[in-house]
């Protein structure tokens, strides 16, 4: 039996319509870059970000215009443990504070002129708002040290529900390009256990500090998620097997978010370790996914490097966050955005009657 | 003799004007941060940048609406030791450039709602747009191989001029938040000579490529370097001493932009090597002045590192870029501002109804 025999059409028809990014027009969108006014690859990663725009679009004049950070949130069994720093409330409160647009997420979105969409993956309780998009698999996944966190049937309808978000998008209206965020207290710790399992590292290497943990949490977070993953023994193989075991409701929501961006040739701007541990469960269902992924920001967890050198992405940014939400995205888009602004409002040598290079 | 007899007024004052910046006001902005709904410190070097600003502003309200980026540009005698890749008249020719608003730093600039500021501290030929401040020392610098660079009295002049432009920008309005830029062919050179006199290094780890030359004119260029500082000996103590031996106008104008915003109490963000080389000479005659400058970004350049450490700054992005002009500037200031609207605009766990962290 295939991996893909056991998945539902949605997530089918998505793994199969992705495609590589074009390398032609990437590298046409390297040459008008080495014509226009500075010297060739003087702007260094910008160039670098508007290719694989570029690639991702096949256009060499791409629009940024409509930009949308995908705000995923869900509550974790595991917090029952005693792993996180904060109250499991958190994830229920913080999604009022979004939909007001007092949070970290919002701010930063608003100042890079992009729109938060908020949506329920599995919080606890009732979510009311009528500015949160609800698709709840169900109130919290459970504690994956008595057994798996959620069954294999909601392990994919948590990466649907990622990709029906893009498409509902794309059908409101266009996105031009995406970032990812996450919400839910405890969520670092089964993204080390999807990481663990994935990559196989030690847990003990890629379990970090979360919201602010002191060394006895610290050290019975490395345990619990040493015991999820030697209790459930997820399949490194299948990413499906691993999310159902170890992950996490919005962990899978940001898969289908980055699958269905690559299937709607939009570029994903990735946010810190929740997003990274979404970006390795799509990125080991399908790794043409990569192409279409830009990762913002190195995070302040240690698992965060392992799993973007597992996929080979380099970070954006470096700027010691750890807050999730999508605030590292909003930053990232913002330099993506630059970069195409660059490709297309910079003048030519010819435009601007400017003396090229000599030698 | 005092360094500080043989300045004359402008900048004497200036330089006794620069107060530290306000270590209560930074405490109270970290106070509030840390009760923002985010993990205390989750937000990193933006909370960082917040305290800086509210530490320069003496406020917990720090304004970022008016951003000015000012471009200085200079040609430099040295070029016709063949150093650079470009020739000379691109420094005249970007000007137009910068005028018609399609260079890279006007795109940058554009995208981060920034105003660009450019200036003539001494273009070779005559500028005759209305677009462009014209504080002109001369047609061009000297060639240092050949003696001076610049009277001591030019030196002086260039950074005056300097913190003339941002008297000037704040007397027709405000400046919440400047950047600084260049642009001059060859100015790597004379930026390297300033970076080996201050720091003691040697000018073959200082030296980079510029805008990409080729082995033989990188070999060419580390010679003409030494020679410039083996017959000159500029006074490493005396910062004018080695401006007016071996820089240009353009970083003197550059170190008097970082002075005088020092001066009026404004965040100042430097773009590259050039910039850096003008801030490293406004660090040696104040070196209080190191509180209001913000490195935007780690450039290409291998000196750049060794000034940025001299003076002890640590960059915000590391992009590889190296083209200059204020472009990386644009994209520091844009994360300055993101880290104050943080501050400004983000709900605490009071105003949110949020629980706060267990333990």
């Amino acid at each position: 039996m295939s991996l893909t025999d056991t998945l539902n059409d949605t997530l089918n028809d998505t793994l199969n319509a992705i495609e590589l990014a074009d390398k032609n027009f990437m590298g046409e969108a390297q040459k008008r870059s080495d014509n226009l006014t500075k010297p060739s690859g003087s702007l260094g990663r910008l160039e670098e970000l508007a290719n694989i725009v570029c690639g991702i679009k096949r256009t060499l004049k791409p629009k940024t215009e409509n930009k949308i950070i995908f705000t995923l949130a869900a509550d974790h069994g595991v917090a029952e443990e005693g792993v996180s720093a904060f109250p499991q409330e958190v994830t229920k409160e913080m999604i009022s504070n979004f939909v007001n647009g007092r949070a970290g997420v919002n701010v930063l979105a608003r100042h890079v002129n992009a729109k938060v969409v908020v949506a329920d993956l599995g919080v606890k309780g009732e979510i009311l708002s009528s500015g949160v998009v609800i698709k709840k698999i169900a109130h919290g996944s459970k504690n994956f040290t008595k057994g798996s966190a959620m069954t294999r049937e909601q392990a994919i309808k948590s990466i649907e529900y990622g990709i029906e978000l893009v498409d509902e998008e794309m059908n409101n209206g266009a996105i031009d390009i995406a970032g990812t965020g996450d919400m839910g207290i405890a969520n670092t710790t089964p993204s080390s256990a999807v990481v663990a399992a994935i990559t196989g590292a030690d847990a003990g290497k890629i379990t970090g500090r979360g919201t602010g943990i002191n060394n006895e949490i610290f050290n019975n977070k490395i345990r619990v998620i040493k015991k999820g993953l030697n209790l459930n023994k997820p399949n490194p193989d299948d990413a499906i097997d691993v999310l159902s075991k170890v992950g996490g409701f919005e962990i899978g929501g940001i898969a289908g978010v980055i699958l269905g961006c690559a299937k709607n040739k939009i570029p994903v701007v990735i946010d810190g370790f929740i997003s990274g541990a979404g970006a390795l469960i799509a990125y080991k269902l399908n790794p043409l996914t990569k192409d279409y992924i830009i990762a913002s920001h190195q995070s302040v967890e240690p698992g965060h490097k392992i799993l973007l050198d597992y996929i080979g992405l380099k970070p954006l940014l470096n700027l010691n966050l750890r807050l999730g939400e999508g605030t590292g995205s909003a930053l990232g888009i913002n330099l993506v955005e630059a970069s195409c602004k660059i490709l297309n409002e910079m003048a030519t040598f010819e435009e601007a009657d400017v003396s090229k290079k000599i030698n």
